[in-house]
């Protein structure tokens, strides 16, 4: 499946925002988006590109499938229902320019940073922030940070660090009781006309790292990020347990 | 001046520590040591390594300054008192592998990593923290990294914040009346056997970004990371600034 063969949606207006995976569009209610999930893979910060073909609709399957049971889990999200193959409805934020990073397990780049072997179980989770910045690389925040340069108000940055903590409280088990480890996620969140924090963007293979729990295998994108091949067979296994 | 035409401490024993600026002895007590303050520089995690004459004296003369003053102002130290030109006496500490560096204006790898204007006034103070290891260049950390992976106890680290926003406190204004802005600075902590926590590790043109209040004209090792010249005479002009 790719884009062209998924339906449009009638609600679709104006171009938003595009960004590396996906794009927003206005609609006829202004405090509505829609978002579309692009087949377009990029690894670090955009050097590497490709296409994974069907992972546009297999991450809007999954968003779709998770939202509506964080939101029973006491989780506000953006998420409002499923629009077609690759789009979804989603109320209007305003992204809050810090990226959440949990981790249940060292990897990728916190292993490569401070030296702890891959795989690592950590004692407890570690919360981490990054700002929001294509052109810089997302790099490696504080809270004191976004506080000091404006990027989110105190009160906001300690309800995603405990909205953080709840999808995290709420995933593990979820994942785990279909035989999936949930070693780290990326969250992004933004703020309703309300002032509310919400959680918005997406939860899927490529914004977690998930290995099988019995082999270790991975079943993200680090099988793009490190050429293991089998990346759409990976997506798809994810989609089925998911929602099996 | 150089190390050789300092006097060398009969309390001296065996070498226990060696980093780039300084080495530490053990003393006939346990609960001391001699910390010998180094003319060695090094810059870029020890890529940029030189001498510069008499750095070795000015630092450990300043930090004698600075230390029983921080102390006085309700911030608990390892100092005990200068033996030498280039010697004092400290208590025994066991380093807590968390440097704190504080920013009261962007600067250095802070406005590098998040495209923030050198200079650029930051609206309250930031306080990071990185993993002190050579071999990994003192990656930027949080308080739960630390945490998850054991380097500080919740308890510890909270009374480090407390003590480095002292810090800050105390120093700005100093610094503000010799005519200097106080740019940002880092800080290690110990622990003392009976588990105190205290300032330990140096305050002084090595560790600090001082900037002239009228000029900004750099004062501190940036001098000598960027080839800047005049090292010498700035370190100098600091200690004479310091003392007056």
């Amino acid at each position: 499946m790719n884009d062209s063969q998924n339906d449009v949606s009638a609600l679709r207006g104006e171009l938003r925002y595009e960004g590396k995976a996906k794009r927003v569009y206005a609609t006829p209610d202004a405090l509505q988006y829609v978002v579309e999930y692009k087949d377009d893979a990029t690894a670090f910060n955009g050097v590497k590109k490709a296409q994974i073909s069907g992972k546009g609709a297999i991450n809007n399957a999954i968003t779709a499938h998770l939202y509506p049971q964080l939101e029973a889990a006491g989780i506000p999200t953006h998420f409002v229902r499923q629009l077609s193959g690759n789009e979804q409805l989603v109320k209007a934020v305003t992204i809050v320019p810090v990226e959440v990073i949990v981790r249940n397990v060292a990897a990728g780049s916190f292993s490569k940073r401070l030296g702890i072997e891959e795989g690592t179980v950590l004692a407890r989770p570690v919360v981490e922030y990054c700002y929001k910045s294509d052109a810089l690389g997302d790099p490696l925040i504080n809270t004191d940070t976004a506080l000091s340069l404006g990027w989110a108000t105190e009160e906001q940055l300690a309800r995603i660090r405990e909205l953080a903590l709840k999808v995290q409280a709420f995933l593990t088990p979820f994942f785990a009781a279909r035989g999936i480890r949930l070693i780290d996620f990326k969250l992004e969140f933004g703020t309703l006309a309300s002032g509310e924090v919400v959680l918005a963007d997406e939860i899927s293979p490529d914004t977690c790292r998930f290995w099988d729990a019995e082999t270790n295998e991975k079943l993200d994108k680090d099988r793009f990020r490190r050429d293991l091949g089998g990346v759409e067979d990976a997506y798809s296994e994810m989609l089925r347990r998911i929602t099996a």
